[in-house]
Formats: C-alpha cells, structure tokens, sequence
C-alpha cells in the first residue's frame, strides 16, 4: 500500500490529526511507526467507545505498525495526594499490574497483542520514578498558566471556581514525558485529550526528538446522549455477552444512530444511508446490533467491520436486516435472547447473584434493598420510586408496594423496566 | 531574658508575625531556634535593605538562637528554562559558590558568622537534587492554582496577560521545602516574601514537622522612593565606602527620613521625634548618616544603633547634629569628604576606571561613550541628554557639547550631578 493510500485509508474517521503532513512524511519514510495510547489503570474496563480509538490502531497494526499501550501507573500509585478526589485513592503495585494485564486481556478482542512486533506493553513508572526535581523544572516551563487554563476542563473548573490542585498541572507533562522513551511517532487519543497530545509534541522537541503527530478520534456519546457509564444501562463494554452487546445497541436512540454506525462500524456512508432509508429505524438497528454483536463475539474482532463480515454472519445485505436468519449461532443466540425479553418473556440465561445469609431477617428482605444489592438501583430510595412508578417487577409481576418483604427461600427473577434481569439466589 | 522580654524586643520593627502565639511558644520552649534565611545567589549583592532582616536575625543571635542562611543554588544553576528572562541566565557551581562567600563576607558585618553554633550556610541543591516526581507531585498537591495565583506578582501578571511559566509554580514549593531539611522554626522575608513564607509552613505540616514561624520585615525603598537598584543612586551597599554610605544618606528625600530611622536605627520614637524636630531636615539628616554609616565601616556592625552607640563615635546627643566634631576617624573622613563635595570641591578619592585602548581612536573617545563605559550614564543616549541640560561636567567643567572627542592622554574626572565622580586613566 502506498503512503497516499495508508493516508486515505487511517483519516476515515479521524476528527484532527495534527500536522496531517507529519503523518505522510512518517508514512513514506516506511519505517516501522510507535502508535502510542495511554491508559489509566484506574478504570481497567473497556467500553465500545474506547474501541474507536482501539480500532484505528489496529488499522496502524495491520499496516505493519507498532502499538505501544502505556499503563499509567505511576500516578494511580499516587492517587490523589491533595486528597479532593474520594474517587482516586492509590493503587498499589499489584492492582496496578493486576488492572493492566485485564486491559490487555480486553484489548485482545480489538488488537493484535501476540506479536511482540506489533504490540508493546509499558508501565509509565519506569521512567517517571526516576525522574527528578529539575527535570520536571525543565518540562513544566514548556508552557504558560494561561495556556495550561486554555484546556477545556480546566478553564471550566477555574471559572466556576472548582479547585485545581497544583499538582494537576503536572500530569500533562508527565503523559507527554512518556512519549520521550518510547520514541512516539503517533499518539492516539479521543477529542478530550487533544491538548495532552499536542503537549507531548513540545515535550519531544524539548528532548530533541522528532515530533509525534495527534491523532484525535471522535469520543461515542452513550446511545441515551449521556456520557458512557456504568451506572447507566448505556455503557456497552465490549466483553459483554453478546445478547447483552445486541440489547443496548437495539437500545440506542434514533438520533445517535447514524453516529454508533460511523464510529463502530466499516460500513461505507453509502451503506449506512442505504440501511438506514430503507431498514427504518428497526431494521437499521438490527443491522447495527448484528454487526457489533457479531464482532465482539469473536475472540478476536475482524480488520472491517463492513458488509462482507455482515454477509458471513449468515445474513443477506438486501433484506436491510428485516426479519431473516443468520448463520452465526452467537448472533443467533443473541438476537433469539432478545427477542424473547423485547416480547415480555422472561429469558433463561441472566446474571445471579448470591444473597450473603446476613442480609436476611426470619428468611426475608426488604424489597427496596433487594433490588439494590442485585446492582439494578442505586439506592434504596431509587427502588422504592421506581415501585411506585410501576418500572420493578418480581418473578414477572409488577411490583407494588414499596414496603413489601420478600422470602428468599427459593431463587427469585428480579426486573428492571423490560430488559435488565437479575436472579438473586439464597447462599 | 524571658520569653516575654525576648518577644517585646523581637516585635519592633517587624511586619507581621505568622502566627505570634507560635513564636512566643518557642521562644518558651527554650530550645535554640532555626532561624533561616533565603537567598538568591544570582544576586549577591547586600544593601541596607536586606540590612534590616538581617540586624532582626542579628538579634536571635545575641538571644542565643541560630541563623541558616540557604543559598538557592538549586534553581539558580537552573536559571529560567523558558527562556523568557533574558537576565536569569543558569549560574554554574563554581559562580553559586564564588557568589555565596561574597554574600558570606558581606553579611559578616551584620550576622555572627564565625560561631558554628550560632550560623550556618547551606546549599539547597544538597536536598532539592534529590527530589522525585513523586515528592514533587505531593508538594504541588499542598496548593490550588487559584491560591498560587492569589500572590501579589502572580496575580498582576495574569491579570496583565503577562505569561507565567508553569516552572514559576513549582519554585514557591522549593523554598518551603528548604524548610523541612534543617527543621527551620522561624523563617525571615520581607513583605514580598509573606506568601512563599506561609507556604514553608504547609509543607513542613505535610511532611509531620512542627509549622514554622513566618516573620515577615518591612522593605526598605530608595532615599527617593523607587525601589533599590544598583544602576539608580538610591542603592546602598553594606560594604561601601562609608563617605559613599554617608553621601548618599544626606540625599534621602525629606518624607522617607522618617522610615530610613525606623528601619536602619535602633532609636527609640522619641528620640527619632526629638532629631526630626530639633534638628531639622538637616540635622537629622546628619544624625542618620552619621549613625549609620559610622556603623557600617565597622567590622561588625554593633548590636543597637542607638543613642549611646552616636555617643561612641564622639557626637553629642544635645545638639541634634548641628555643626560639631565627632571623634571617630573613619565618620569624620566620610563627612569631610562630603562636605568637599557638597561645595563645589572635586574630592581626591573617586572610583578608578581603565579605560581599553581598543576604545580609543587616534588616542580619542566620543564624550558620551566615555561617560557610560565610566558607568555614571547608562546609554551614549542619556549621556548625550545630559550634556545637553548641562548636567556633565569634566574636570569640573561643564559640558555643552554632545559630540565633543575626548583625548585620554591623561587622568581625566568625569562628574555627574553635584556628586558622582569618577576618574578614568588610560591603559
């Protein structure tokens, strides 16, 4: 492939990727690109937004580039020193290690992590733990306060006086420091780490090195519009089971459909207009949900996630995903599951949960807390709103009263809305 | 002395003392105190302002207490990364060391130098070389962006838009860890260093030592109101001729006579009330001068600047310094010869300068250039503005002409004003 059509191929997608001619130059020079991500061993799961940025690299693999993933541990072991975030207490060593070899467990789906030519695993402590007062000196004066308070949530913290500790202004120099030892040709990243990536180009040049382009993906809002959570049912991570994968995306909302076939999917926007006249909305989505479903079933995704792969699921591209069998037996199993909860049925496979004895009282729980302890809400008092508003059930009834308690004495089905479901089993 | 005597005499003349129940409850303690002291050897010069921190540390002395003067090499040999002061240039070891023990011999007039018990002299680079990321991340912790950006010079400069290197941030921290190694109980600044002091004092918190003791002097302005400088004749330097000390206190503008007695003598208010009313502007112009450059050509200066130390030098205390003779040789040179002066009188004793014969042309040299390469003007420029207001004179003669060769065959006296003389020889 020419540098032209490497070019072509990677910028599908792309928001910026700054200098554009830098990334040519790299391209032409045929040598073998660094195409580095960083991630925070904080959070060790990875969701179906991670994946767009994953995906891009795996473009960079195929052609015959290097993927350095660069754990962050050196600040998770920190935390928070200034002690303003509860939600950030340190790591140690071995969560630290623990976190990363499940990244890499979960990168596996998207990335070729077997070949030690293609792929590099780094943890940033290596250097930044040997890294001294005057260098950090020398980092730190590589930008103004001014333009350290121009990054977006920064410059919204301080207007709204939100305090930022001092030692936050580090972490940009540190995460660019890291593209120092590993020589970063390309660093990838989604819209909100445009100005970290832009920082670690000033942090090369002041190493004497080559600059490494930034490469700034789209981020994928959840299919609700809300920011991806776990806490939220729009969170897709892409080790889910798959009739878990196929019932969020049959989930997402019309207006974010367009945007989760562009940033998950190969489909030419030819296709996607195609599917998405002629599907309607249902048959757009099963087109989306098969596709994705069908990828993240695999142990390892495809290169392109595009009409051919659509076509070997089993499933003809004419029929715009109106009802029709595929041949794959994981869609199959998927798309059966689901139909099966979508037409009010309650489905066989669902997560258990084991009731530890100390909860109960004479054999019984309070509804409100039941529900709780099975993760489908987050407080007690959300359970017993939700009663009220008739959205819980047991067993397949709608629940009523919000003061109820339950015998345990056998496993009981607990539902949220139509389709989230948990079994609750007694110890 | 008492705890209570020792805080009465430590209060006069001090600022602010942050907080003074601490400073009391160590001087109870009745443990010898670390009194430091910070400084900054790309400037190595002491002038009577720094005089008036260092006499109040001269005082902790005599109560028995020791002062640490830390030497900032660390970031001096550093200089400024960013490059945007051009007049920080990196300082290598050898001009810290040169500059530290000339800041050694200056302050021996003042400070007790030569008991180990009760002074010492430390590098910063000793400890600050060895501070990690990690130590620097939980240093930076201690405080928010917009506290740092509540310090008097920060604050203008953002406001101005006037850039502010991150690095600038980090300095602040380097200095109050200077505390931590030599478990320092009060530390010495003038008003400018107030925040940097009460920063010393959270980083010793965050490392488990007892706060120190912020003890914050007044700064002194020039004899005319703008800030000290070498390159305007407001600047008094400890170690100057004692008939340029006295010279250039008789010039002290009339409403700062006031503040130089409160700050440079240890007159009581009503002894400083009775010179200023009896003696009138000149009198006591003529009593501080006496007093204070009397001091200064000693070797060590004595304890207290007061009335019986005037006495010493052979002044009577009745006549408030009209016309009398004291009997020390070295004031009664010093007014002499400013009294030469004063008169219209060319003195015998001026600074030398060798003029380079590569400055020369067919022996010559244009008016203008001669008198800055002499340093009494600070452009050709202003020498020649002068020239024309009739405010240079060579060998007591006035100059009129701007353009006018000089021949360096000989000697010849440059003057500026009434009272800036040099002598410039050929090489």
């Amino acid at each position: 492939m020419t540098a032209e059509e490497a070019l072509r191929l990677l910028r599908i997608g792309a928001v910026e990727i700054i200098p554009q001619e830098d990334l040519f130059k790299k391209l032409q020079s045929e040598k073998k690109l660094t195409v580095k991500l960083g991630l925070d061993p904080t959070r060790p799961d990875i969701h179906i937004g991670h994946a767009v940025v994953l995906r891009k690299m795996r473009q960079f693999q195929e052609l015959g580039h290097k993927v350095v993933l660069i754990i962050g541990d050196f600040t998770a072991m920190i935390g928070d020193p200034s002690g303003r975030s509860k939600t950030r207490p340190p790591l140690t060593l071995e969560e630290t290690r623990a976190n990363a070899k499940s990244y890499v467990e979960q990168v596996g789906k998207i990335l070729i992590t077997s070949d030690k030519e293609r792929f590099e695993l780094r943890y940033n402590s290596e250097w930044l733990e040997n890294l001294g007062f005057k260098e950090v000196i020398k980092l730190t004066s590589l930008l103004t306060v001014a333009q350290m308070l121009e990054r977006e949530d920064f410059k919204k913290r301080y207007s709204e006086g939100v305090p930022i500790s001092i030692h936050e202004f580090l972490y940009p120099f540190a995460q660019g420091y890291d593209s120092v030892p590993i020589a970063c040709d390309v660093e990838m990243g989604g819209t909100d780490q445009k100005f970290n990536l832009l920082v670690g180009r000033e942090v090369q040049e002041a190493y004497g090195l080559e600059k490494q382009v930034a490469f700034i993906m789209p981020l994928l809002v959840g299919g609700d519009g809300q920011k991806m959570s776990k806490s939220l049912d729009n969170y897709i991570g892409i080790t889910e089971e798959p009739s878990e994968v196929f019932r969020k995306l049959m989930k997402i909302e019309d207006p974010y459909l367009q945007t989760y076939f562009e940033l998950c999917t190969d489909l030419t926007p030819e296709e996607i207009k195609e599917v998405m006249e002629k599907g309607g909305p249902v048959g757009a989505h099963r087109v989306l949900a098969r596709l994705v479903a069908g990828a993240y079933a695999q142990e390892l995704i495809p290169s392109r996630l595009d009409k051919a792969f659509y076509q070997s699921l089993g499933y003809s591209w004419d029929a715009h995903g109106h009802d029709q069998e595929g041949t794959a037996p994981v869609v199959q199993q998927a798309e059966a599951r689901y139909y099966e909860i979508a037409h009010g049925g309650i489905p066989n496979e669902m997560p258990e949960v084991t009731l530890h004895p100390g909860e109960l009282h004479e054999g019984k729980i309070a509804i409100a807390r039941l529900f709780t302890l099975a993760g489908l809400t987050a407080s007690n008092g959300e359970a017993r709103r939700l009663i009220e508003q008739k959205g819980l059930r047991l067993d397949g009834e709608v629940l009523f009263d919000p003061k109820m308690e339950v015998a345990l004495d056998r496993p009981r089905v607990l539902q949220r809305g139509k389709d989230r479901f948990v079994r609750v089993v007694p110890d």
